[in-house]
């Protein structure tokens, strides 16, 4: 490992005019950018890391391994369609389905708050059980901690993934090449929407439920078929457009949205109506996007729909050269605008 | 993965007469195995955590691979010799090195309290990008999640670590054989010290640091040496005496203990002397036993020797058929005892 380049410890410059933690650094956007660019991958520096893919492939004498990990900190720990431990389970398996790896084991680490109802642990690992037995991959190895009441909340669940590379691909952003389709595995916002209405205590008229979902099977099905994919990506915080502006960036590319090709089911059109959110913004955790090239994407697409957890893949845009590192999208009245990253997440502790 | 056996989500009995998570729970000692006994292992039941090792080793095409996890949520978050930093990188390197592992990658993943200095950020992850040069290991991947003030304490830290396992040995309790010699790689008891004066705001003539430091060197000379390593495990929560308890209880065998032979620096027993701790069930984070055939003792003694973290090497007893599943020790006076395992952790938040 190289010494850490450009890191000083008494850097004197603050971080996007902040020298505290805010919500915002947590949200997904801007500003956790800003704290990862400045603080954390510059102290570390390494390749992998450098790639700013949300997992590692690592070389083990003749296996190439996919690396990742995320902390779940969701409020409320239950939400309908899901609780902290499915998302805890998926969302891992997903990091590494978006490194088209097979997932080979999870580790979970538990930070428990002292006075923690001890039933709560037991749904939370018995959802965890079930996840991980769904996406075919044990949780092999963990940690237990306990923090004082009053200094932590609840449960909190770190996931740690291993996974095996299978194909000799390179997927990551820097693959993505003028002429890609870019495919949506299904509609956008509903996890978002889910955690807001039991946050905010609203009803609609039906329960709108977490599209929280595993996505390896889809995933390994484009590999198996040969697929050439460029670049994976899972829709977390920050939503569809955060996903999208980091691919553009990362690979100095134009990516060009049909907003009228992304589906927003109905309840959740009008809960983000109701509550000023945009669902291109909104957190998902059982959905991605695929690039690939514009010849192979019905083949692609055909593929994704054989699957429940993709049954809704649709195209809905392509990769250009200019204007480069920018995201366009077409609204569904046919104007033209540019997607900007926000600095937060619209939702703190979505996941 | 086999179904969950066992698994009540109505589990009626209560966990040592407890419905809530105490502190002692996250300790280290009797009552943190019968949550994961009860609650943990069952729900996720599988081969490598049923194995009931600090990593999993699993199989990755013609790879075997180590895969472990940790998180800190140490109390102060620096202290002399350390920081949660080194703590994080060093604590999950070693728990790498008791497979036998070479460290491939680690993750880092932060769950940070709204209003934490950025200055403070920067110090963990600047000791961290320290250590894991120290240890040779990258750090890959990571995460970074934020949560309200009052809902977290500053930063907690999680790593997980991958190594690659480059022997052919079963390194684990179950492989202890009557006969071994049980070896002890330095003074124990300094960890714990540390964290305790710290917080207590206790002064010393000298400062006592911790002992922190990267065990894979002297483990990995150990292996390519030849040595028949049998079990290996490093001293943290629950300190020398917890491991050995474990390691007994995992093997159905006896461990017989001379304490003359265990080290403990004078300035560490005067402190545990007035606080009430016993040194052998204080936390180490530098400091673990090996279980090797007794007619290789002497050559692993040499070998562990030759590298500082492990200078003060020594050989503590041996293991015998029984009286099975217990420790005795036989004490500076000569006198004999059983050593229990405590039911939490003297100090709360030692890692």
């Amino acid at each position: 490992m190289a010494p850490p380049p450009n890191f000083n410890l008494n850097c004197p410059v603050p971080i996007t005019g902040q020298d505290h933690v805010t919500l915002a650094h947590g949200g997904g956007g801007r500003m956790m950018h800003d704290l990862l660019e400045r603080i954390v991958i510059p102290a570390f520096g390494n390749q992998p890391l450098e790639s700013r893919h949300d997992g590692a492939v690592l070389t083990a004498e003749k296996s190439r391994l996919a690396f990742t990990t995320d902390s779940y900190v969701v409020r409320p720990l239950f939400f309908p369609g899901g609780d902290i431990g499915t998302l805890a389970v998926n969302g891992t398996v997903n990091d590494l389905a978006m490194c088209g790896a097979r997932p080979l084991g999870l580790s979970a680490a538990f930070i428990l708050e002292e006075g923690l109802p001890l039933a709560t642990l037991e749904k939370v690992v018995a959802s965890m059980a079930c996840a991980a037995q769904a996406a075919a991959v044990g949780i092999v190895t963990g940690d237990t901690k306990v923090v004082d009441r009053g200094k932590g909340d609840g449960i909190f669940v770190n996931t740690a993934g291993v996974g095996v590379v299978e194909h000799g691909l390179a997927i990551a952003p820097t693959s993505v090449r003028p002429g890609d389709a870019i495919l949506l595995s299904g509609d956008v916002g509903r996890h978002g929407v889910a955690i807001m209405a039991v946050r905010e205590g609203l009803q609609f008229d039906t329960t709108i439920e977490t599209d929280c979902a595993p996505l390896a099977e889809p995933v390994l099905a484009l590999l198996a078929a040969g697929i050439e994919v460029h670049c994976l990506r899972d829709l977390t915080r920050g939503g569809l457009a955060t996903a999208l502006i980091e691919i553009a960036e990362s690979s100095r590319l134009h990516l060009d949205i049909d907003e009228r090709n992304i589906a927003v089911e109905e309840n959740v059109r009008g809960a983000c109506e109701i509550l000023g959110l945009d669902p291109l913004y909104l957190a998902n955790e059982g959905r991605c996007v695929a690039f690939v090239p514009a010849p192979e994407a019905d083949k692609a697409l055909q593929i994704m729909r054989n699957h429940p957890v993709s049954a809704r893949a649709a195209r809905i845009g392509q990769v250009s050269e200019a204007p480069a590192s920018l995201v366009t999208l077409q609204s569904q009245i046919g104007t033209r605008r540019i997607l900007d990253m926000h600095s937060g997440e619209q939702l703190p502790r979505i996941c």
